[in-house]
């Protein structure tokens, strides 16, 4: 049993109703509190040794726990504006405080999204975050829209926190992308009108893009070859053959997204304007199917966090 | 440092502002959404060997997790509406999250409070859950509003969950108290037109009225005689002239609020008609002093997290 198994087997008795929108399955939950505007809102939590090693510095491990939050936000092309914060330490030491809580104002300046509370327990170190974002009613992106015939769109590239992560090529720009994702804030807002499906990468690609199949009840054809990646990833699989890194590596926190093919002109232009690579890498199909071609992949598994 | 001047130095950045009616230093942040409501929200989280012992069941941490996030509702007098809970386990055990998710949702279910998503991850076990509710716009009890000549009361009993958690008797009413605390809803959302001040006792009668009184910029005069106290309580504190544990104990969750003394009979009326004893234990004065009669409680000292 995996972690998406024990979601559905053990806390997914929720319905939607009254005030709420959409409940557990998407990357944030979506609630209505007037008519013109949802509260979106979502969880994320990172645990030492699992998340992160412990010589991980604390302005990363800060910037990261805000930042795979705001990527959820980002993923609902929603804007965020709060969260709150469980700091779990194992001892107060106000030089780590410091420079987790400097970095953690920085991030949350830079995206104008305001901590509003929390709570400070002692205990094995864990950084829990939950956030809360806005969108105009009927907007937020969600992972059920996807149509068969729609392209599939991939921003940024692929693969390198995965390669920091596993040891394969630790350098400064793959250390820099595990620690410090760019959540896709702006690109989401400007995908509301364009995408009909939308999800951030954390999981690795074959597991998210998987979620955005399985809630639309499609299948989709990829190419590999057409993975954005940077050239650090590209020398790794040509070395190896090994298409897993940016195929299924995780940590990515790039939006994985879904828009029909008149949008194509539209997703270029939005590229341009955000100087961001929007890259097509397949299509999505009617027939229930995760199809690959370019590479085998059977090797390949997600990150399974038990 | 403790917890409180970690929040202070570390975590207290953030202005109030445009839809941010109250931040850090309340039970909840407030968010004002549209003209009439507010969402109230707050985080609260349990920790193994902090919070609840290695041989507590599961049943009742999913309890007490959720009850204690309840409870900081109940002090803001509002309608607790939705959560989202972040669960780090150890390992993936089907019949202790079967326990664990069948209590949490029978007390959603009780309070009419829906899950509606998260974050499961593998660590050492940790509890975190997030809650938000709403309160007509202005009517939010606060820790701020504490005036001179103010009655102080209390709801319920205090100390038992501290007898539990000490160990100095544990019998099954103390331990009932201990893991599972009552979340007074009703009597905060009665509150609102008559409370000045609020807040749930969480670190202590001691800890928490001083939040009141610092919030408030007022001092207190309390009757130690005058603590509302369960026979196994009275027995200790008779036997041991210690009052620490109904003062200072914690883990109460009852409810410490001010009412103006022309509020007398509508506290009264309450009490009658929820069936809960609301006691009056003193009065908030001008003098910024904690004052306490009838005993000694300088050997005292509240809960401290680290």
């Amino acid at each position: 049993m995996n972690e998406f198994d024990t979601i559905k087997n053990f806390f997914s008795w929720s319905e939607t109703g009254t005030g709420l929108e959409k409940s557990v399955g998407d990357d944030c939950a979506i609630l209505n509190v007037n008519n013109d505007a949802s509260v979106v809102t979502s969880m994320d939590t990172l645990v030492e040794g699992i998340h992160f090693t412990k010589d991980t510095k604390p302005e990363d491990i800060a910037y990261k726990a805000l930042a795979v939050n705001l990527s959820d936000i980002a993923a609902m092309g929603a804007n965020p504006r709060f969260f709150t914060l469980s700091l779990t330490i194992p001892e107060i030491n106000p030089s780590w405080l410091q420079k987790f809580s400097e970095s953690l104002k920085a991030l949350s300046n830079s995206f104008n999204v305001r901590l509003i509370g929390g709570d400070t327990t002692k205990g094995p170190l864990n950084v829990s975050i939950s956030i809360f974002g806005e969108v105009k009613k009927g907007l937020a992106l969600q992972r059920s829209g996807a149509m068969a015939g729609d392209l599939i769109f991939i921003s940024g590239e692929l693969g390198d926190a995965a390669m920091a992560y596993k040891g394969l090529k630790i350098n400064d720009s793959t250390l820099l992308r595990l620690n410090r994702p760019s959540p896709r804030i702006e690109l989401g807002q400007r995908l509301t009108p364009v995408a009909t499906s939308c999800i951030d990468i954390s999981d690795g690609l074959y597991q998210d893009l998987g979620h955005i199949l399985s809630m639309s009840r499609v299948g989709c054809k990829i190419d590999l070859e057409k993975l954005p990646m940077s050239d650090d990833v590209k020398d790794y699989v040509d070395s190896s053959s090994n298409w897993c890194v940016p195929f299924a590596g995780g940590d990515d926190y790039e939006l994985c997204f879904t828009a029909p093919k008149s949008m194509r002109n539209k997703v270029e232009d939005i590229s341009s304007e955000l100087n961001l690579p929007l890259t097509c890498i397949g299509e999505i199909t009617k027939d229930i199917k995760f199809t690959v071609k370019g590479g085998s992949v059977e090797e390949c598994y997600s990150y399974q966090h038990f």
